[in-house]
């Protein structure tokens, strides 16, 4: 009784290049809905799972790359890209590539750069999620580049999870894929050292997560965090709940505690001196949030 | 209907020592709750509004502290709860004084003393919430100390918010402090530094926030952070699904892209140090997890 598309998404052929943990991952759920998936890897052994599901593994990655309108790449950055898909030469023309491998921005540029004297359509893309959750409708995957090369292939790029369109600069996907791997590496390193913190005086991992992720983190950090955006927005930080001042006598604090305990240090001395920076800047009466100034203005100093 | 206790948490006195933001906040709960409650400041005019609501100004700190069975000091610092308490001499033997002060652990050890010296029961406590959540029956507030000082407050402290005893050691209320604004701090700096590097390509900060808060750390970090949490007890650290060494590559790019992008670098690169210091120490082949042994063993270095 639903409506059929004329051709249903799960039956457009797609090519994966490159059978790391994540490439893997991309190939097994492209499979799995049904899609004809070609794979291609520089060990082909990496295939031989995905070939008892049904893919099939390509002779060469040019004859990878023609087998299907749609190509997605997953290798360690873009050296590797350049690398792999030198054989294919014109025998692609006319195909999308989304390349979904670690890089920079100015890296994402130059790909697509590289891409359209090829004759090929671009997308630069990252995955928000590890391995396990691919093929997850709620997986976020971001994606950069000509909205109509998105638009042609979205119903396809479904079968891996929620895509979203972030713009036109194909940078964009890589930036945010780098900011909100930076963001989980800054809040894990955070868990990680309170955790080592609390551990000095033998308090267990375990019953520290229960108190510090399920219960302080998301009534007091994370509601704070969504609320002030909008406030980063316009660069204004009222100091009325509490000033960058106070706030750097508390990190002094935390360093003194991390000194006594035996914990690294590293870590609150840097927080410290970023707060240090924001008062010399200025900021000595606005709240916390002013750090931001201090993160945002690098380049001028 | 209900069952009423011989005497109502609500009719127990309680002074409160040092008027700033936080203090404010304590007594203006404690007066809403219906307890007599004496004020007490350096300078007594911040008392004004509280005076108008019913609480009692004290013309000394010695008849402040006697006024009532006990004491909440909140001051800046231990050097200040000293040089704050020390007229009060032996007229509060007897009593019990609660220090929500900001401090170390050995601060807490050597106020327990003290208060000891001068025949006070003592609790050393940290508020996990900004002023204007105190009162709050969800707040948390964090004690250690003789259990049965606790015990004996318990009731009084339950106006303020959920009460929640640590243990004998009366460092472990500054020591959970600590850690837990340690990971507030960290988690601030890694979505304000976050928003500053998508906001060098114009993305807003609201917008930002969305994904990244709302979506982006609930699903992937903090649940992992919550199921890994035994692990880190165990000093287990499968790399299956994804090793040190892939994610010092991930951290390497993310700081080749706030350099691209004229972002604030300090706090990648710290990062990345820090996941090229567990590689060092031989846990290349692990999750990334394993900076837990970075951060706890910096003692034995």
């Amino acid at each position: 009784m639903t409506q059929q598309p004329s051709t249903p998404a799960q039956n457009t052929p797609v090519t994966v290049v490159g059978l790391g943990p994540m490439g893997l991952a991309l190939a097994t759920a492209l499979t799995e809905k049904g899609h004809p998936t070609t794979v291609w890897n520089r060990t082909p052994e990496k295939a031989r799972d995905l070939v008892a599901r049904g893919a099939r593994l390509a002779p060469s990655v040019a004859d990878a790359v023609a087998a299907s309108p749609l190509t997605l790449v997953c290798l360690k950055d873009y050296a590797a890209l350049y690398e792999a898909l030198g054989p294919v030469g014109g025998a692609a023309a006319g195909r999308a590539l989304v390349n979904l491998s670690s890089g920079t921005p100015k890296e994402a540029h130059a790909a697509a750069s590289w891409a359209a004297e090829r004759d090929l359509a671009y997308l630069d893309g990252a995955i928000m999620v590890p391995p396990p959750l691919v093929g997850d409708p709620e997986s976020v995957f971001l994606y950069s580049g000509p909205r109509e090369v998105f638009d042609a292939h979205r119903s396809t790029l479904a079968s891996l999870g929620d895509p979203r369109y972030l713009g036109f600069d194909p940078g964009l996907a890589v930036l945010h894929n780098a900011a909100l791997l930076g963001l989980m590496y800054a809040t894990m390193n955070g868990f990680l050292h309170a955790t080592a913190l609390v551990g000095s005086a033998g308090v267990p991992a375990a019953e520290f997560a229960d108190l510090a992720v399920n219960r302080f983190l998301p009534t007091v950090v994370d509601a704070t965090l969504v609320e002030q955006a909008p406030n980063l927005d316009a660069g204004h930080y009222p100091g009325d709940l509490g000033t960058m001042e106070m706030n750097l006598n508390a990190l002094e604090h935390i360093a003194l505690a991390c000194e006594e305990q035996g914990v690294y240090t590293g870590q609150p001395r840097l927080m410290r001196d970023i707060a240090a920076q924001a008062i010399a800047d200025g900021h000595g009466g606005s709240n916390y949030l002013a750090v931001f100034e201090v993160f945002r203005k690098a380049a001028a100093r």
